[in-house]
């Protein structure tokens, strides 16, 4: 079969795999709809995830399930599909702990152009089928479907991390894909106040679609004064990291009110450290909590967010910006991600 | 002064009283509207509190400051203020261990038209001024204000005892004005279905505004039974209690699933059990949690869901369909609420 | 293979049965010691589970190894195991929302004696080893072993439902084995004073050495009005239930706090209602929260509580009172347990 | 009245003031014991809190009330009393959100020799008597009583904010009082197995009477290494931080588990940044919280920790190394916190 793979750092192209082997709990999927991730860039151009050769990437996507092992009991060849990005071994004593994403090691839930090829060949390999898959509702088209694999889980777990709850002031650093849908999983567990940090107006429009309330530019001053002007010198309850850099946490600690909470949902590529500043962190004793977790996966998170979109209390398709029809065009898709043109939210290939 | 009271067990009326005096915490308050509350018909006609005399009734309401105390530092005359129903007494055990609305003794942070006189007199008094008020933010109209004090409180920590989260179906039993803002709460805290009980037209219409998506007739057969089709069988996540009767936790624990939650809102006027049915609750095993719980009341509940009516996010407008012009009509605004018409949701008068 | 099982309802019996299959993510394991559980009393002689026929009895043990399935990864034969009571399927969506107890339907966690041959046999059979099985650690004997199977995991359950926190006044009802482990349980999560209800006198030093400061009579007037008096009026934080009928949670919520927790771990065998008393249950508000749940089984489960043993913070020797050697001494534990003379706390046999 | 106090950053002396006044919710108190904290000895030689002139030292004491203000309801003079060292203003909006600590502001909570004069006095003031005095229980010592204020409280936040449960692993790094504290916080919280950072053979001692069960050393190589050789390389559940630096950090990230916590009570005095290692820190996602408080003060703290001293379920006595009588002696015992010989871990003046 066919793939669009990672050759080696700083490199891709297409190459031919034999089709996955299904095991007795897993399944075999045909993509449906495929969408790149920012992290494929990562994993390509910056070298992530350290050197990989002829790996498949991508694990954003839906699709109709081809073949299933003899162990799986709730899915069969022809269902159509929501596929977490994050796939965990739900039996294993992370997951009983509660840390399914860390399965059997840090971030180890992630399996999908990490551990093995992922979504962006004709067929893919999905372990755990029946912990893992969820039936695609009838009224979520495949390019909205997408969304629910990475995007929308990972910007509510911003959400749950920071602990959003009923008139909340919550400040939104980064509203590219993940951080709009922070803003609007912090809109749906009750924030009133939703500053968002970001400068892009296809951004900037979204975001306000999703329910940010005020504006603030990287480039207009610090981030923490700017909050603190905007909010009369109180700071806010909540802070939710989607974006920047590790120095992106000293103004989150700055501008976040004792007894507040930092959730962090970046993929932090580079740097040595995550610096807390001291004093603004009470001395060791203002009660900033600083929490950061990679997105819970599995079949009950799929089919929670996917009733959301499917009984219309979320529209994700404000995320999709360009739209590619056919396989071979993953390829175009992931260079937009990777050039990321001024009008780019997120582009999906339905197949 | 003038003070709509009970005057005794059936009966109200116009009375004279001396203005409350203004200790040095607290203040003296001129309403700019009020409303009745289903409480109030409880205690009058159905003598819920037992025998009470002359009690200045009311508990819904904002106003204008006219006298604070000498150690109340945040207020001061004309300030405009939310209050809230219930006004606890901070400094108790009861609110340092979080339950500040039994501060004193099981639901003894309600004072309003309990313990003491209520907010329907030419003025009122408020117990510790700065804990218990906040100021009436300025795109906030004093009828709408009048629906923080309870509604919005009572109706909101429905969803939160019953712990709603992201993608969560749940049913909410009840849709008068607070069972609609059960809904809100619901719906602003990530729930996907929302199963609303009722069937007045006017309470489906402001239902389904506020993020009801199906619907269930009391007359209908079994509630639990309409929720078991309705889902497929499956049942529930959360259930929220905001009307019927010490009768409607059986058919809620019957239609929740197994590791689910009840919240309850509802008062409980008559009966002397609440039967829990042994089998459904897992012989007493299934992880079917039920909390019952009087709002959380003083200023920061006021400041935070203060703030989601503030910047947009919740229209209490839409429980208000009868309003009133003018202190004597307070009177009428009563009457109306005992007589519940068909096309009634909740009455406010401007004073 | 040889199996003590119950044969009908009231009546028991040895008999032979095929020796268990074991599936590719299985292990068939061989008691090493084996206690019987007032569970398998009501299974047999009150039919609580409905008539089942030449259904092996037992769920509380510890083994050997003897087989694994092809997918299992970290046990062998020949490894000796701590075996739960509640062996879920941990890719259950329930598991997956937190509640694997009740994995593929409510109690549904709960497989041996129920829906397949428990462990009263010469084999026994473990769904899912991997998940569901923990390493003997080596300084525990096999008879305590068989202590964290079940009375461990429970009591302390109970200890979790009621949310016991440091310097809470807990009140233990019922002081058999789980009861005992209740007391246990509340004094290592930090509670100060801990009431006991009952009056065997093994049991109450048991008790007083698990932590129990004070005692009271079932016989001795009400439960409610004990704790009253022994607590000036204020009555208790929280409350576990590990004994009595559908009638216990009357005068437990009679004399829990507001804003307290009631944690049920006790079977509740008969009776159609739990009764909760509306006025004192604050007419619906008084933040009385009632939580009743099936012990959290499988490996992480073994592991954690079997490391309180192992570093000999908790001994769990105190709860064996009877000590029986050989297999064929099932039937005499088991009747034992059934017939509970005054010495008896628990028995167990070492095969 | 006569106080021993801070005269300018490095000079202590005995000065002259007048005794405090009174205000109407407040209580004045003569001390019965007192004892000095390592944060004296900061205040005063490091400059920790700026440049403070004629400041009445000390937060650590419990007293016999000498005067009560008109508002004050369940006090009188004569009243023995436990003394918090943080007393929180509750009617607070922080106090609302269930930080109390933060009264006003960050750590504003703390106002003895900080904001206003310590209990270092003949007399010293307690404001909100009702909210944050507690009667002393009369089997505990007043030498005893002061261990309430600070060391316990805050040594058992450190095991609340780790969140311990039943089982898991602790590190406790630092067991000087605070940190045994801590370690006595996790035992009674359910920890098995509880790594203490630490060397002096007093504090170790001390430890393994708390519920330590292993030691490390910090000039035995790197806290994480030992840490996770002692593991087996598992690393533990969660970290407690009770002594070290900002660097202490570091470590405690490296050997905590994904999905574990790490709390910190430790004081950071100097360094301007805490550092989290990206890598170990998950890339940002590792779900490694980072949580660091402040105490909880207050009423309803002291009667909760205060009750476990009473019930004889904590023996604070083991922390008291160095016991002087008379007023007098408060210098010398300070002396002896700022020289920290090796047989110290407490010193208390009995007067």
């Amino acid at each position: 079969m066919k793939g669009f793979a990672m050759l080696k750092i700083g490199q891709t192209g297409w190459i031919e795999k034999n089709r996955p082997v299904c095991g007795p709990m897993d399944a075999i999927v045909r993509p449906l709809a495929l969408a790149p991730c920012t992290s494929d860039v990562h994993t390509v151009w910056e070298g992530a995830l350290g050197p990989k050769e002829n790996l498949i990437l991508g694990h954003e996507g839906c699709g109709e399930i081809v073949e299933v092992g003899s162990l799986v009991k709730d899915f069969k060849p022809g269902d159509k599909v929501l596929v977490p990005a994050i796939t965990p071994d739900w039996n294993s004593v992370e997951a009983q702990a509660g840390y399914s994403m860390h399965s059997g090691g840090m971030l180890c839930g992630w399996k999908f152009s990490n551990f093995k090829d992922g979504v962006f060949g004709e067929y893919f390999h999905v372990n755990d089928a029946d912990g893992n898959l969820a039936l695609l509702p009838e009224n979520i088209q495949p390019a909205e479907a997408c969304m629910l694999s990475d995007m929308v889980p990972t910007g509510f777990h911003g959400a749950e991390l920071a602990d959003v709850q009923f008139g909340d002031t919550v400040l939104v650093i980064g509203i590219g894909p993940v951080g709009l849908m922070s803003v609007a999983g912090a809109n749906l567990h009750g924030a009133s106040e939703i500053i968002a940090v970001g400068t892009r107006q296809v951004c900037r429009d979204a975001a306000k679609y999703y329910g940010a309330t005020q504006f603030i530019g990287y480039k207009d001053g610090s981030i923490d004064e700017q909050v603190m002007d905007l909010t009369g010198g109180k700071g806010v309850d909540k802070v939710i990291i989607a974006g920047g850099t590790v120095d992106t946490f000293e103004p989150a600690v700055k501008c976040v009110k004792a007894g507040g909470r930092i959730g962090n949902v970046n993929y932090l590529g580079s740097g040595e450290y995550i610096k807390i500043p001291r004093v603004e962190w009470g001395v060791g004793m203002g009660h900033k909590t600083i929490a950061g977790g990679l997105m819970p996966g599995g079949r009950l998170r799929m089919e929670k967010l996917g009733s959301l979109v499917a009984c219309g209390k979320l529209d994700v398709s404000r995320l999709i910006t360009h739209r590619f029809t056919g396989f071979e065009h993953v390829e175009d898709a992931l260079m937009l991600m990777k050039d990321k043109p001024a009008d780019l939210i997120k582009p999906v290939v339905v197949i």
